[in-house]
């Protein structure tokens, strides 16, 4: 029985990961592809490093392509990060007729379509359910388990960065940047937080969802993204006391033929089964004409559950060479990209603002919305502390239009009873039973 | 390019969501696929009844051999429920080549293995999505998702009037039999609620998760099954006031290379992720060794999510025949079956009863746990009202060996002090973060 050969770009948490499994769980994996894997060339960046994984010296090169060129490798398999260099690379191995599992988010979101055609062309695999959610098999139910069902919603907790600091905000009532600290200390944060905390690490895996629950060619670019940097914890305190938890929400939403993509903080109710969703932790809620409300749980990064991911891929990809259907795994999008203009898209918004508290204030602020035809479901009017001239106001209106909301918001700053518009939040889920 | 034809047994409200599904959803499938999907032949009872959906009469029959020996047909879907009659049809189909998807969980449950191997001989493919958690894709993500994992614990929240019926005496404090009589005023209990309230349904389907997440022949007999029809409010709002949800939990864990089934009432932790899995929804929460906490969330029934489930199923069905791959989709086992004894689970306890109040009655209780070396995570010891002779003890033990356990239960039985046990419950999820 032959085996299948796998070249590893890099060997660091994941690429270990991977290369213990492979080695834990041969029987198994033997079992259910009825062929062994065999770890052929692996890529890294110092040969003499002391290492967790037993791997003889002769397999190790810091050369990428005495991997990608061997022609022994069946399937290469990418855990090294990069953009350009490692785009690449796969292709060349592409080229070079191997299959290819990949982990890399950033990479699929910016150049998933052009790689899933160079992979098409070459009759080659290309899976990489590790890029989104690492630990949970998203993409596969997408594909697969969904495939039947018309998916008009998604909305996914999938950065655990910003949930982990939100998650801590929330409970021990600590500002922004102090817990952002803490999370650098535990090792969920990086030392240079930017792509996390900025919202574009989870805007790159809704473009990955959205493309394939839409089967739409949705780009990063299409994602509109606004990060948790600026989320202060009086919001916090005050959406808390609406009965509302704030996420960073990746919403991905279609109406017809048209789609929207989001990132941003979002108010979501208490009972809202994402709102359970703590810590590190990432779930992906899917909304289907048919099934209803799924969701999915579980870590989304952390070495192991994404050396899984990327071992259950390879696991795929065999299967596949075993059957001799490679080349095949993704169809190509269905629809034409139709997105969504502000005037299209529909949400319900949580606005906090300091008036001055004069006769009439309110009267001018309600007017303002009513003008636009938007109403209100919940009204929280409240002194602010040590300041006697101001009043806190807290609005969530019912559905209102992006561009109606924006002309709203500037309406409201030009009010000369407005102080401050202090933050405006979306409120998402409120149809949840 | 020819069209792949469908033989559908039976037309109630899950067959009509699968004839709906394949009419509304023609054009994303035969995308998916690459051809066509026809429905050729339906049996139902009664040919002039009248029906949600638009079929010609001319493919209607009452002869369930006019479907199965059909010769352009080539996948029987069946949702006619029953199980020795079915087992018959669905053997007689595989045999004429024909593969099967199949929502019926009570014959799966029972003569899965049977029919795999008979799928298998015959070179067709047998697939059950729909038997387990319906609108759940979990079989799928046991099977691909965490193939290269080593699964060693599943919870599940699989029958959804069950957990209908513990939400609601969870929430407005209400006895089971009043709760019982809503839920079948509402559809969510059958008349004869038996095969639910005793857990002998989540049993099937907890068979059925253990035999693929631990590549087992785990048979319906080896599953331990208690209901929940002894549960009282009392057992609810003690066990709320300890910090506990009661659920009906379905386990199956694996240690080394013996196993254990069951079905019970069990308490979890209220901040754990299937504490807040409320009303009639299902959630299937499983552990893996590389991966860690995973959760998977949706409609356990209903036609619609059941239907997508079985559509998703011949989807795979379809690709597996235009790749011309069927036969192979389940693996045989790869594990010999081997059971728990009693010596050998172990867990948690919940425990709770009627002592009389007087000198020394507590630590004759609690040495009977000493004396075999359990030990207390918490006790709760509070008076009865209207009832001055005797007092309430609540305990909850850390882990003991159920052999233990009921040796612990039999010795306070046997003790002057005791009154009466009341009730005892596992407890289940400490660990959680």
């Amino acid at each position: 029985m032959k085996a299948i050969r796998v070249g590893l770009l890099g060997l660091g948490t994941v690429g270990s990961g991977v290369v213990k499994i492979i080695q834990d769980h041969q029987d198994k994996l033997t079992h259910q592809v009825g062929c062994p894997i065999v770890i052929q060339k692996v890529l890294v960046k110092n040969i003499d490093k002391k290492r967790d994984v037993e791997l003889s010296r002769d397999i190790l090169t810091t050369n990428v392509y005495e991997v990608i060129e061997d022609p022994e490798v069946d399937v290469i398999i990418e855990v090294i990060g990069g953009i350009e260099e490692t785009k690449q690379y796969l292709l060349d191995a592409l080229r070079a007729k191997k299959h290819v599992v990949s982990a890399n988010k950033d990479l699929i979101a910016l150049y998933g379509s052009e790689l899933l055609a160079c992979a098409k062309e070459n009759g080659c695999d290309l899976y990489f359910e590790a890029s989104v959610a690492g630990g949970i098999p998203i993409l596969r139910a997408l594909e697969e388990g969904l495939a039947s069902d018309r998916i008009t919603k998604m909305m996914g907790i999938v950065n655990g960065t910003t949930n982990f600091i939100l998650t801590k905000m929330n409970k021990d009532k600590a500002p922004y940047r102090e817990v952002l600290k803490e999370a650098q200390r535990l090792g969920f944060a990086e030392a240079d937080p930017t792509a996390d905390v900025e919202g574009l690490d989870a805007a790159r895996k809704m473009a990955i969802l959205a493309r394939l629950g839409f089967s739409m060619n949705v780009a990063l670019d299409d994602v509109k993204v606004k990060g948790i940097s600026q989320v202060s914890d009086e919001d916090i305190s005050f959406s808390k006391r609406l009965g509302y938890t704030m996420k960073l929400i990746g919403i991905a939403q279609r109406e017809g033929q048209k789609v929207e993509v989001s990132v941003q903080p979002t108010l979501l109710p208490d009972h809202h089964p994402l709102a359970s969703v703590h810590n590190e932790y990432n779930a992906v809620y899917v909304y289907g004409e048919a099934v209803g409300e799924t969701m999915f749980y579980g870590p989304g990064a952390g070495s192991m559950p994404t050396a899984t991911a990327v071992v259950s891929d390879l696991v795929s990809v065999m299967k596949n060479m075993r059957l001799e259907v490679t080349g095949r795994s993704f169809v190509d999008p269905q629809f034409e990209k139709k997105m969504k203009s502000p005037t299209e898209i529909f949400a319900q918004q949580f606005l906090r603002i300091h008036v001055k508290d004069q006769v009439g204030s309110f009267s001018k602020i309600t007017s303002t919305f009513s003008e636009r035809g938007v109403s209100f479901e919940k009204i929280l009017q409240l002194p602010i502390k040590d300041n006697e001239d101001l009043a806190e106001i807290i609005i969530v209106t019912h559905h209102a239009s992006e561009a109606d909301f924006i002309e709203i918001l500037q309406q409201l700053n030009d009010l000369e009873v407005v102080h401050e518009i202090k933050s405006t939040y979306r409120v998402e889920g409120n149809g949840w039973s």
